[in-house]
């Protein structure tokens, strides 16, 4: 461990303070070829980002992202802002020579997103390394529904049933905060939350949505600008998404996406059925998986809720004994534990910036189904210089 | 309970079991003003029909179903025959002035189903009463759901979703039934199993389904006529279906009918959030409603499994002590007595022909959806001398 | 099916009722060697018995069971009387070479129990058989447990926790039912809900419970006459037990009945763990199995909760299709299948009534320790001439 | 944030790396008087304790605990060492004027118990602090339970239903660890597992148990000494207890700890029942909490599921949005929270030495009653002056 992963975070807000935790813990618990430091963080309100410093542990602060990109004593830059500075800040980034973490969803448009991948495919030679932040795939259940996927335990998918549920903003009276306006983040649920089924989805199943028909709704057209106000916007962005799709294998699929789903607070729920067995999670239950393996005897088939905390299980065996529950941050600490290990070993750390770009043309595709009433429209193939 | 009902059956196979055991208890639990004979079935096996009536309990049988219609000393007709028959009978017992309860989905056709409704329009002012099976809301965990509904609890309604899951055909093997062929069955899993969770959509919500955009399979496209038997036909009718639509009340709503589930053996699903709570109901646990009341005190929400087997939940009051389990038999128990009731107070059973049309109309706009590249669908009304 | 079983029911309340929903359907859903006739039904109360007869299907009735007793035309007496009337009943109906099956528990005192034993092996050479109706063993989750377990599947036995609970009678108001008199009932939770769990922990296990401790409590002490009413009577029986034991095999058991549960309907819930495997069940969920099997491969290891209604499931090939939920009611039905089925091939219906004194010397231990401080009690075995 | 505390920790395994965890987060997370400083770790393993200190986080390091505790630098022990060096660290510290943290059980013996209640009394007017880790008490959900019973939502209590369920010794080829031998441990599953229970139960409910009845058992008496060695030792300590007991209130209680529950890996589980509502929890679902209200309208009444990951649910406001599940660790970092708000503030952190007193004085009493044939046994009330 004698080497240093000097690190850079821009932004500090929900998700700068879950990416902190991780940086800060990340080596307490795994063994990796690389230590990180956490050397700076950077937001545009200077008492704000000097608080937060102070708070989250990061040894410096400034108010310009591009100072930490000029920085020789940084060696990655992790991403946390909304979604319409991803591009510059991360292109950037990797111009300069620095690693990148981007928070999803990569980009809110996808020119920007393009050009990320872009950029990421130029600096790679360099072995500059490019990753998206799609944290779910780190939960040690998800983690392990893909490697029984890829086992072969599902045999034939049929079916992938994914929906992305929450209810934080079911008060009208909830004010237009930045995630409710498009200029700031591309999109609503089905950008925000929606990004996360759709790149599990073909993750866990390794194949590629290829078409989709989609419906969306504002519910609430108008809010206060603030809990209270009189003063009111627009709401510019979906408050609920439905998506149907095929995927390249023969499956359909279902993803939802909602902010109206009253009693969900947080519940990323997919279920994939094969002709082999059913694989079904539930983020709100993060410990468990339930697995319906159609091989088994046939008196004693059903699901089984695997409590997923053995050291047998992904991740597992850095933490505690058998049954002793992780929580939501554990799955940024996994990333990062990742992250680091591909940087340290030069593997490519896994989203890749082009393989985040597959879920944003999901989205595209979505969208443009919803302006041609539902109409089946086919998801874009990324551009062949990306491949 | 001097009068009596003098029911003649048509059909005996898994619908007409189950309708059996229902008349056989029915006033043996519930109070009611007629008592019901069960006096004869019919089917076109001489043999079977008499074994049928010998083991289920009925006093005669026939093999010409307009024999039974034509009999003086029978009141009412129960259709239990697949769909391609149920209106050529309904209509003949209805025209010699029967009442009928006929099994769901009302007819494989809009016009047959149309036809149905106009003869049980033209036959109502003689008394005359018609009646749809769709036994499901007659679960006591769905008709307190509806309850509630009605009662407001839910708030304005934002999202329906409904699902009915099973995976009796995930074996490539199975054989060519009737119900995985059109001429017989009309349509695959999106009429039999999709018909059911469009009506209880639409039965507890109150609304109607307005448009739709809709998707569906046929994942094994050949099978053999029978098990192992070399010779082999084509699958005619849909193996899964996606339907998203939106209610007249402006909720979003999802159906997904599916035969290739794995693992879910009978799971309709049925979920509805609205602002002011939520309800949710799985036929796997039918004896459970989970209700996220949001009104309740901030620390204290979340779903209440409810268990609804006291005597003030529906139909309890006539069964055993609280907690004390109901099965999938009981529905067609208290339809029976919801039509006995109707039949005998002069009201009107429902659902009827009428609002059995209304699921008729949402499938076949999810069928024109399907053949329009899943483009939205306006739902037709139904012709306004039906309403 | 050419021969009958003539059936004489004594009591027509609670268990009668579920008795005579059990003796209607049995024949018209499983293939049995007799047929059931409900031939008379016997009640004090001469207006109740004959609207209990008309109403539950039963051909005549009387006031006397001896009367029931001593008529020709008579093959069962099925008894379903509070148990301080089991032996008297039982005893002379066995005398009359009539076949008997005799609710739970088998008789209020050890004394009435030993000679209801003896009566039965005195009566046993003339092909009179004598049944006891502990209903629960025939829960299809429940046989399918125990089928589990005689396969080896549990491996060695380490412990077995069982509960019955119920609240019925949090409420103090609630009146001084005969289930609260010790001159009626015998005894309280202790005998009425914990005979069935102690008959499912042998049951299951195929082990005798060898020395208990036990602790019981009367919460409410006195309580009103009839709902309402300042008349007040003391309440002599235990509201809830709490029996520590040891099975001959090596295993801890722990039993607990209780009617001040709160919230618990009819949560009769026994978990049972070997070294190979557990298994675990709860009335309220009657068609699901939970069971670990620790001989999976260790990643894939849970509890796989067994939907308890595929035809290879006991007693569920007679019934409805894959995932169709059975009932409380069910049991009953189950129970008379294989009475009929032993009494019409001439084999032994289990459990016997040496069988259900196994559990009433339990009982008897239990309340001799309670007796004692708690004190370790050894279970009594059974009369060498009973074996 | 201006003061510091600089703690000092002795031992580094299973303990003391949860406690680093904790002590790493507690100030980046939550707003406090006082900021920690993780001054040294001790073990007794030179190149042990020193590659934990560095991965741990901890300044220093020493192999002898006298040092930390002389060291002028250090304000707080933290104890993680087995039982039996628990007395001994922890006087020894207090005498030296440290606040002193202890991890359960208290210690090994009641005369160490006692002699650490005394050492705390006379260190406490001197303004230091002593405290047992008791960590469950702050699970949110725990936390939250103990709220609704302490403003009376249960009503009279009438049933504790506890057990503490393990599985890892289960296979008689685990070896004699520490925890398996009494020297060490001081008692097998009773005092770890038992422990944690007998303490909750009092928790929550405000309630002292005033006797007991139990019974334990070593399934497996000898073990290797380590994995696969055909050196064996004898297993000196129980692995399984079962508990009855009286709660001062009137409540009847159950209390279960056992390493031989074949598939429950960490299952804490803990019911209340009184007469207005039921409390329910299972650690291996750690941020859910079922509640039974009995005074909601009686047709929606059931066990709620209460997602504890809401702001105003206990210790949430400082971590995630709603729904963003907690883990295992946190317990500790909120253990932390209370422990550094209590010193800063000069208040008693709770549970006290002399509250975790009373657990030991309660598994005293169970053995006591293990040694006289389950026989009920007293539990001892704490010493007058310790009170």
């Amino acid at each position: 461990m004698g080497s240093t992963l000097r690190v850079g975070m821009v932004g500090y807000a929900f998700m700068g303070t879950a990416h902190s935790q991780a940086w800060r813990t990340v080596n307490r618990v795994f063994d990796l070829p690389l230590r990180a430091e956490m050397t700076a963080v950077c937001g545009t309100d200077r008492a704000g980002v000097a608080a937060a410093a102070h708070r989250l542990g990061w040894a410096g602060h400034c108010t310009d992202w591009r100072e930490l990109v000029a920085r020789d004593d940084i060696d990655v830059i992790d991403i946390c802002t909304p979604g319409d500075s991803h591009a510059e800040i991360a292109i950037a980034a990797l111009e300069a020579g620095k690693h990148v973490l981007c928070e999803k969803p990569l980009a809110n448009t996808l020119a920007e997103a393009e050009a990320m991948v872009e950029a990421a495919a130029r600096a790679h030679p360099g072995g500059v390394r490019a990753m998206c932040g799609f944290n779910y795939r780190r939960v040690p259940a998800i983690a392990l529904m893909r490697d029984l996927a890829a086992a072969g335990r599902l045999g034939t998918v049929r079916h992938v049933r994914a929906a992305y549920l929450q209810d934080w903003i079911t008060d009208p009276g909830y004010p237009l905060v930045w995630r409710l306006r498009r200029d700031r983040a591309g999109s609503g649920a089905l950008g925000d939350l929606g990004a996360h089924v759709v790149d599990l989805a073909q993750h866990v199943t390794g194949q590629r949505i290829t078409g989709v028909s989609a419906v969306t709704e504002t519910f609430v057209k108008e809010r206060p600008l603030t809990w209270g106000s009189t003063r009111r916007g627009r709401v510019t962005v979906d408050d609920a998404a439905l998506v149907v799709g095929r995927l390249d294998g023969g499956a359909l699929a279902s993803f939802e996406a909602s902010r109206f789903a009253t009693g969900r607070k947080n519940s990323l729920r997919i279920e994939i059925n094969g002709d082999r067995g059913s694989l079904s999670f539930d983020l709100e239950r993060l410990n468990e998986l339930a697995y319906y393996d159609a091989d088994r005897p046939a008196a004693e088939q059903g699901f089984t809720t695997i409590l997923v905390t053995e050291p047998h299980h992904p991740y597992l065996s850095a933490w505690w004994p058998p049954g002793h529950a992780l929580g939501y941050e554990h799955t940024f600490t996994h990333q990062l534990r990742d992250l680091i290990d591909a940087i340290g070993t030069g593997a490519d750390p896994q989203p890749s910036f082009a393989e985040a770009l597959t879920v944003q043309l999901v989205l595209d595709a979505a969208e443009r189904s919803v302006a041609n009433g539902a109409g089946w429209t086919q998801v874009q193939p990324p551009l062949p210089s990306l491949l």
